[in-house]
């Protein structure tokens, strides 16, 4: 079985799996209990509090663990607009192309009476125009979410640059980190965000955990639901076993970040190289601002539900984006720049890469690519040929 | 060390352990990926929640997985609010001795316009007054959630008894039953309520998952964030080996709840029969209707959090209730029934128990009990002899 389609998840690692039954067994205490039991989770939550406040270059009080990617961005967004000050109506901006979690929840945000949504479009490289972006700012906008990297097409949106221009206003600014983390540089963009938000189980640790990084300018309300946990920030008690695997797990990503930039620098551009060569094209996404670790792909002229069944017949895990997406439609909104229409995004297929991924998986992907697509053109030659007939 | 605080936390079950570890390891896909490493991880939530499913004598449908008690609460509360008729202003009735994941929320929601809230004292042996409860009532009430055992006293509540009586009416009934499923059978209130709510980490599962079991009378509609995910109830990926450890934890807590009952009932007999020889009292909370896994309290002269602070020092672990409350203030709101003054309040401590608590157990902290409270005695009257001297 070759999975490529680590955007979707990932396994635990080694070191996480190891770390999450180490807690849970010497350190179940509820973090929040006063005894020792307790006392000894709350050292453990300390410490993974610590790494990930390291990781952001900042103090443990910044940051908040959450129960996942979906769980962060809405606390973010939440927490955003708690903190933003108290105006008549509150403006949002964000793009068409954030993850359902968020793009869903502005939806629903934008019918309130107190809240306006401005949901730009992307340009023609997968990219927001900052102009633009700039000239939807008004005296009430308070909050700018914008993804950093899309875990459709990989497009790196121009984090810093968009930060840098909304320094001087009094708007926060979020960005959703969840595909980016642990596979490109975070620290170019850490000094112009005021929030960022990341997903454990895409970096090889345990699902069911994420975290939040708050710059400190940012002077956070309590949650509505009165808690002590998490800095007042979010009630339920806290998953320490889950929150210590996923610093472990974080820690290694973030030690290896130029390993794994690296190399899936190298294996995409393999990869890439390899498809020019398929008898029935596949056509890569490529944007000039690229994360290396996805690759989305539109199929010559079958559908991408189908195409992804053969692969997986075949022993190939890849998606077309609706894991994390919904029934409705099948067509990621990310990938709307690349595609002339419906019909041609219907055919869109992704591949996802981590540090896992080898030479060899991206030899056995094409070679097996080669056979899908042209057995598929036969079959749809034979077909005409027998209509025409 | 001596562990009495499992109504806080408990630690997980080497089955629970187990089964995480072998779900996360082989079973690592995305549940909603269409690929079969997805659908091999689906085929597990599948069985999670049929476990869940049968546990609560329903389809799997109407079970919800969440990341915990507290947002199976909140998902509960908000998910039965959306589902109620759409009503000017709708009128919820809970009580005053709610667990705080709910009690903050409901006031919360008391401050908009469109909700009204009714909080029920409660009586003389700490539950509600049904006929109070009924009093309240009025056209516009769409939901009412009473907690099935309190935390702190381990008083159950006639949920049954409100459920018939509510049945004719169109109002959802929502139990919180976190402290009393595998403690107390639960099949006597299962048809008489619209929705359950329980948490894993109370029943010796992993932290950080929950579940929502719901009626299949209530037509439920979708979150606001649009999702595919929990039958579109809850957004975000789903932690599926935290659900099957969970699944796990709950079948085998469900298999021994009998013996589970018998064990604790007898625990907590042995443990007030000898708290009664005690040189310095120690007032065990106790009412007709007692789940027996938990004994609150009140302390003779010492407040509660020094006097846990002692016993933690015996190597004994106790709780003053605040681990899963809040800092204003260490009085449970549902112990008020039980105390005459703010100041008694302050003496309360809680010892909880459950399968693994041992006779050996209960003579040790009765032993150290004693020393602590007379020595404690002895500290006061030679202080007293100092001041009066
Ligand atoms: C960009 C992005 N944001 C948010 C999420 C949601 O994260 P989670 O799956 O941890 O809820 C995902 C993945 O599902 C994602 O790719
Ligand atoms: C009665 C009750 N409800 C809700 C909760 C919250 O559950 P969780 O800790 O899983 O968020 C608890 C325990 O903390 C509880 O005892």
């Amino acid at each position: 079985m070759v999975y490529c389609d680590y955007a979707a998840t990932t396994p635990m690692s080694d070191i996480a799996l190891e770390v999450y039954q180490d807690v849970a067994k010497n350190f179940f205490g509820n973090a929040s209990s006063l005894h020792d039991t307790g006392g000894k989770a709350m050292d453990i939550l300390d410490q993974a509090r610590a790494i990930l406040a390291d990781i952001f270059h900042t103090q443990p009080r910044q940051i908040v663990f959450t129960s996942g990617g979906t769980e962060s961005n809405l606390l973010a967004v939440d927490s955003l607009l708690r903190a933003s000050p108290i105006k008549e109506k509150k403006h949002i901006i964000t793009s068409e192309a954030e993850h359902s979690s968020l793009y869903y929840y502005f939806q629903e945000l934008s019918k309130s009476e107190d809240i306006e949504v401005t949901f730009l479009p992307l340009g023609v490289d997968g990219q927001i125009d900052i102009e633009e972006l700039l000239q939807t700012v008004q005296p009430h906008t308070s909050l700018v979410s914008i993804q950093h990297v899309s875990g459709e097409t990989g497009v790196i949106q121009p984090i810093a640059d968009i930060g840098k221009k909304l320094k001087e206003q009094d708007i926060y600014f979020h960005s959703d980190a969840i595909q980016s983390f642990g596979k490109i540089d975070l620290e170019p963009i850490l000094p112009h965000v005021d929030c960022l938000t990341i997903s454990s189980h895409k970096i090889f640790g345990p699902k069911g955990v994420g975290a939040i990084y708050f710059h400190p300018q940012v002077t956070l309300l309590p949650h509505p639901v009165i808690t002590n946990h998490e800095h007042g920030l979010r009630p339920g008690t806290v998953d320490v076993p889950a929150i210590a695997s996923f610093s472990a797990s974080a820690l290694q990503q973030k030690q290896q970040i130029s390993h794994n930039k690296k190399h899936l620098t190298y294996i995409r551009e393999l990869f890439c190289e390899k498809l020019k060569n398929l008898e029935v094209p596949l056509r890569p996404i490529t944007s000039p601002a690229q994360c290396p670790s996805i690759v989305g792909c539109i199929a010559d002229f079958v559908q991408g539900d189908y195409v992804m069944l053969e692969y997986n017949r075949n022993g190939i895990d890849i998606s077309t984006g609706s894991a994390c997406s919904i029934g409705y439609t099948n067509i990621p909104r990310s990938i709307s720049p690349f595609i002339s229409d419906r019909e041609e995004g219907n055919r869109y297929i992704r591949f996802s890469f981590s540090h896992l991924t080898t030479e060899q998986d991206i030899s056995q992907i094409v070679e097996i690519s080669n056979r899908i697509f042209v057995r598929m053109k036969e079959e749809r030659t034979n077909y005409e040929k027998k209509i025409n007939w």
